[in-house]
């Protein structure tokens, strides 16, 4: 029978393939309903299939494979992730977790034809079509598209070239006026396990494999946009000045300064646009994006409110005007304690854990399938906690340790369901 | 005869009537060697022609008006200013001087006209085509061209289409393979006087109409480029960060308490950009321009190394690399003393002086006439110091005073040249 360590090579040399599926030459980007998506897709369903599954898609490209058990029917366990990747990406940031996916349930395929008595559900893996968000501005596409929480109106956004979601799924060959058959309902799915490269450092920083997420923290976005007076570099005495730029950066500095002072918070700021951005001109008006984060989402409103109000400050200390304008405010996802303390059990079976407990700073698909299942994470060391970036890695010997979790959580959920106690009162509120 | 404030509202109407000729709809732009710069230049000819000038153009579009005197010949003096504008312009910047000095020139010939002995020089006034430098980032392409001082290097630069200045050059029908035929060499011009709107609210404040520079001030241009590393906004702790962005705005509030700390110092950053440029990115990359600038050189050179000293620390103290890249380095140019002193002698006769004496912040083409020439120039009030935006604006009964401080000083220059004494040896050191 195959090997875990079999399985967890063929994993990293997948990654590789995948990786070398791209819009373009020399960079890694694969946006959802492209030509490059579709051949990634059709390498997964091909995977699958030789896992043992039975394959579906729908119209945005989501692939499912799913592998029955003895029982037939009723609701699955789920592991998955999503295909597609930001730009100039790296090899591991959604295809890993599918890749573990498809790996474990080979290996638990395998078993069973080896006489193992199998699972007393179906298992499901799951590829999303579109997480990042980066063609349509649509986040987490497959999933919400999966789960029929895809809004309407998201049908109308279009890409850089007018392409709109509707028309991209018409050309793919889906019908977008009817409405989605959302393949996943509450009562469909038994849990949602998504493994996933972390994207961060902690795991890294700790010395260790892996971890586990205890929730997934949901940012706030805000524009702040300082507005003073542009005039001449040169002739403008500095106590006359109304410098908008100068505001910015003060309101930078001041984000930098509470975040580093909450524990856990993070707070950054990615953009920036002063006009009339000329080098002998003073800024008359400057623009920034500030992204806010913390598992407690009344600690993040507490540290916006101090932030923003330094920022008022700043402002009317020199006689800028400032308009903040929300633009999106994600509540923390928790994970579900139930599939949470399974992945820990199957952890110290399998001599890994405990693994350290951790929020998710990024947004995931599970966040959305939470909406009709229990959902839990599995971390995967990111060296240097290097992302959305070609030098983002994996361990081979970490992406082993993950997969004999995945497939050991997959054992103890199923021992839980045997004796009729998976989401048992006590685990819901661990 | 006509009077000096029939002349000062035509001044005033020729304003309006240049700051109609633009290059787009709504906005009002107007770069040189392009269709609303011959118009404009159409005009200013017309204009002079009906003071009394003979017209004589050249290759790039300058414009000269010469009234001969009686002697004949020698060398002129010459009152000027430039007719292009930046984008988004107001109307006096620029044509003001030139407008000024067509008025001063029909005020002197009709004066002669009625029997007044007339000047013991030639009288001339220059139109300068490009000064702003907002087309083929030639700045003083007029007054460099006319003073043979035109970089031969420049003649390949080229403009947002890709059209090289040499190429509009013969477009608009001068060859440029030609060299120059230098209007002006040092022994053609007694002195040169740039009447300009100031572009700063120095005189404004002081509530006076009119200033005479000492001084122009050179900007110190540099770039700063910091890199530190991209990465996830949300999964990234503060500790782990080596925020590009961060290290920007450091440095744009060091540079701005320096200048404030510095008598007469100006620094200002008007142009940033960071890279990937996303809400949820940590900057990896960070430009900054900074424009520095004092009439005292000593002065800059010593601020600039605090700012840089402490935008290193700052670079240091985030493990980013800092690279700063001089872009551009103009010693402050002294006006000369002999022609300040008749602007001065002139203000006090109209009963204006004395004029308060400042230094000029922004470059003007009198900086390049001055390889040629002594130099003077006669600031008019800008109200609320506004620049380079369609609100700059100028009073009418400050354009009369200043109209009438021009006319008196070609009175007080010409008074000089019959005793023999302009440009005598005390004249030129005070």
């Amino acid at each position: 029978m195959v090997t875990t360590a079999e399985l967890a090579a063929t994993v990293m040399a997948r990654a590789d393939r995948l990786g070398s599926i791209s819009e373009d030459a020399g960079r890694l980007v694969r946006r959802p309903l492209t030509g490059p998506a579709r051949d990634a897709e059709d390498l997964v369903a091909s995977w699958l299939t030789e896992a043992g599954a039975t394959v579906t898609r729908d119209a945005v490209g989501n692939v499912f494979g799913r592998l029955e058990h003895a029982g037939d029917g009723g609701p699955a366990l789920v592991i998955g992730s999503h295909v597609d990747t930001v730009r100039d990406a790296g090899k591991y940031d959604g295809p890993l977790g599918v890749l573990l996916g498809i790996a474990a349930m080979a290996y638990l395929a395998a078993r069973e034809d080896e006489g193992d008595p199998g699972l007393p559900f179906a298992l499901e893996v799951v590829a999303f079509a579109g997480e990042e968000g980066v063609r349509f501005a649509a986040p987490f596409l497959g999933s919400r598209f999966a789960t029929g929480t895809l809004p309407d109106e998201w049908l109308a956004r279009a890409d850089d070239e007018g392409i709109t979601l509707a028309g991209a799924i018409c050309d793919a060959g889906g019908n977008s006026d009817a409405p989605p058959r959302a393949r996943y309902r509450g009562a469909d799915v038994l849990a949602y396990i998504e493994p996933h490269i972390e994207q961060g450092p902690i795991v890294d920083l700790a010395g260790a494999a892996l971890g586990v997420v205890e929730a997934i923290v949901g940012p706030e976005r805000l524009r702040l946009a300082f507005t003073g007076q542009a005039n001449h570099a040169g002739t403008t005495p500095m106590p006359a000045r109304r410098d908008a730029l100068a505001g910015a950066a003060e309101a930078i500095l001041v984000a930098e300064r509470v975040a580093r002072d909450v524990p856990g918070l993070v707070a950054t700021v990615g953009e920036i646009a002063v006009a009339p951005g000329a080098a002998n001109v003073i800024p008359g008006a400057a623009t920034i994006t500030m992204d806010i984060r913390h598992a407690d989402d009344s600690v993040r409103v507490s540290a916006v409110g101090s932030i923003l109000e330094a920022a008022r400050q700043a402002a009317a200390s020199r006689d800028l005007d400032l308009v903040v304008t929300p633009e999106m405010e994600v509540a923390a996802t928790p994970c579900h304690g139930a599939v949470t303390a399974a992945i820990q059990a199957a952890a110290r079976r399998t001599g890994m854990g405990p693994l350290r407990v951790m929020t998710s700073g990024a947004g995931h698909d599970a966040m959305v399938m939470s909406s009709v299942a229990p959902i839990g994470m599995l971390f995967v060391r990111s060296p240097g906690g290097i992302s959305h970036h070609p030098s983002e890695s994996a361990l081979g010997g970490d992406v082993l340790a993950a997969l004999r979790v995945l497939i050991a959580t997959v054992d103890e959920v199923a021992t839980k369901v045997r004796a009729g106690s998976f989401l048992a009162r006590s685990e819901v509120v661990a």
